[in-house]
């Protein structure tokens, strides 16, 4: 089955916004296993609007639009619906009252031009759109699938999920379900991730196996098809147990799990308080330890010494390691032991170093912890420019800490 | 003259990256004047290239096809370039030596694999990429204009530039030149700046002016056209003196200046130092004023102080103003004060304040300068959730600390 993607806005092609729709519904039907063979943008134009749904309709079983559905008089997916299809402009009566009705609930009163939204092409169906006013629209025609959905992504997202992929998927006799797992993992590439997986992989049908890198963490996915979502949670959980069981300690979470709570989870089971003294990142790790809602309850403070002479003070490293310099991981343990003093904390990560201007240099930034356990300290040598070395260091004290906090990095 | 854009890569059908492209040629056609009617999105396979590049040709004066010209076999932008043309592929000598001696200069063979790259359709001209191996494709053809260029951003916004926007501009007889100087703002919201500038709005055509707001500051961009772009200057100045001195100390730069640089300029010029005192924003501000390279020339570092009593123990927080609440112009003020001690600056901006977890009630943030001038909070509500609060507030914070820098805040 051939799907086809329609963005319908004059401000596409100006470049005023940059299209995030056919990337994601280009995703979803990518999952499903299906083909994409062509994606248009075309401006708010009724003659170009059909000619593009023609063509679509031409080579494509089922034709997603997007845009150009609201109550203002540029939009005019409708009209050009029914001018692809030559099917004429009905109305109806009762989603016109269910509008004036949600209107009331606000205690606005209602712009006329929003019944424009009542209206559709002979023979389509109105969906529901709960975060706005502009229905979707699902018709079929000559045995072609054809939706129209809004333009603004989280509406557009929600429609796309509700009814037109299930709608999709039966026209196109899936009747499977795909579940996916995500396994978080962070300290080391993906080519070694993989490799340390190599066998799992070959070996992987269903469920599949990926990997995606963002942000120095590297993802494993694992993805099952089956009759019912708890056949396929079935199917990964033997294989998701061997993968956790191989990468250890890497692992630090599963699916939507973002170190930030993990981190406040820890600390909390434990009953540590957490608190930084930082250098070279200056403040950006204390910045993102509270991110999170919930931080406060381990979180401390943090001192940010920029300066030389306020490592000494503030954080107590003496005038010898200081002289020897600065981007040491003698300096990183004694701002580490001195936050943990001065803050009055339990555990505290540290990071001294440096981040280059322009990136020709790697940067070379060094991270502490100290717990009542233990301390340690990991030098880094990072590619990149200023930012990125900076932002990559964050990621690792993050996941330093967390090491820390498991007792992981003292011994096995 | 009407140019059509056509993106090639499945891995752009596959939604497995955003298509930036489209939205980055889209503005620059639309900036020289030029219509855009439709924009293509293809796989990697020759029959559907064609009938891509076939279509735009039907109904466009000049095609511009980013990807599909590296050297790798999916990479068939040439060939389908030479199917819809019915022109043969001719090979460049020349390139393939240049090629060659790039290899030789990094000390590396070259891939075969890489002369793919020195295949161009016959009559096109191969156009030079600093950034990569794959040169762009420049060929008349019917009286139409077809360009084909990488599909990496970096490489094809130079080629476009470069060479595609001026035959563009040449062969749409447009001889003048666009000159853009953009002022930017912060300290009141778009619809406020527009206001102030109503009349030169109403009355800007060459100039023309137009507003843009990204992370709650204002951008007024003053676009002009003329022969060259000295004229385009001198219609642009007398406008934007006038913008300035309206605007006063709500501007803080022009065209590609950063806060960040301008606030190390200004303490320079004074010959203060500069730290902060966060609580809310946990580190965010000092990290964002330390994101610039020679910001340690002025910022010395930070006391985090997330805990009630980090205030007190760091920062000299009396308890009787801590017991009142810390979320007061009180508690940030003498946050402020304590840090210009504690970390001997002679600049402090402090932050205090609620982000609130979810967006469901504004958050409140407090910000504090205290300079050898004068002192100064101002209580900010603001909008939207944790993450969008916290950026706000350190945006807040640096230009309320740039307003103590230049003395703006304590009177005029």
């Amino acid at each position: 089955m051939i799907v086809e993607v329609i963005a319908v806005g004059t401000e596409l092609l100006l470049g005023q916004i940059i299209n995030t729709n056919l990337a994601h519904i280009g995703s979803r039907i990518a999952d499903l296993g299906l083909d994409a063979h062509y994606q248009q943008t075309v401006g708010d134009n009724l003659d170009r609007m059909d000619t593009a749904i023609t063509t679509a309709l031409g080579r494509a079983d089922a034709v997603i639009i997007t845009g150009g559905i609201g109550p203002t008089q540029d939009d005019i997916t409708r009209e050009a619906i029914c001018a692809a299809t030559g099917r004429p402009m009905a109305f109806s009566d009762e989603y016109a009252r269910a509008l004036r009705e949600r209107y009331a609930t606000w205690g606005r009163e209602m712009p006329e031009s929003n019944l424009r939204q009542a209206e559709y092409p002979e023979g389509a169906e109105l969906l529901p759109n709960p975060k706005g006013t502009a229905p979707g629209l699902a018709l079929e025609h000559d045995g072609k699938l054809i939706f129209a959905l809004p333009g603004v992504p989280p509406e557009m997202y929600l429609l796309l999920d509700d009814y037109v992929l299930p709608r999709i998927k039966a026209k196109a006799g899936i009747d499977e379900v795909l579940v996916s797992r995500v396994i978080r993992t962070w300290g080391k590439g993906e080519s070694a991730v993989a490799e340390m997986l190599g066998d799992l992989y070959e070996a992987s049908t269903n469920p599949s196996m990926a990997f995606l890198a963002s942000n120095g963490e590297i993802k494993v996915r694992l993805t099952a098809k089956a009759p019912t979502a708890a056949e396929a949670e079935t199917l990964i959980a033997p294989v998701q147990a061997e993968v956790e069981d191989r990468l250890g300690s890497l692992v630090f979470g599963a699916d939507d799990d973002t170190i930030e709570t993990i981190l406040i989870d820890l600390a909390k089971e434990r009953g540590w308080t957490v608190g930084t003294a930082e250098s070279a990142t200056g403040g950006l790790l204390a910045g993102r330890l509270t991110a999170a809602p919930g931080s406060s309850e381990v979180f401390r403070g943090s001192i940010v010494a920029y300066a030389p002479d306020l490592k000494r003070d503030l954080l107590g490293v003496d005038d010898v390691t200081i002289a020897a310099g600065v981007v040491s991981e003698k300096t990183a343990l004694a701002m580490a032991q001195g936050a943990r003093e001065r803050l009055d904390v339990d555990v505290a990560v540290s990071v001294t170093g440096f981040a280059g201007p322009s990136g020709e240099t790697p940067g070379t930034m060094i991270v502490a912890v100290a717990t009542p356990e233990g301390a340690r300290a990991q030098t880094l040598r990072l590619p990149g420019d200023r930012e990125r070395v900076r932002t990559y260091t964050v990621t690792a004290g993050m996941h330093l800490l967390r090491l820390g906090l498991t007792g992981d990095w003292w011994g096995s």
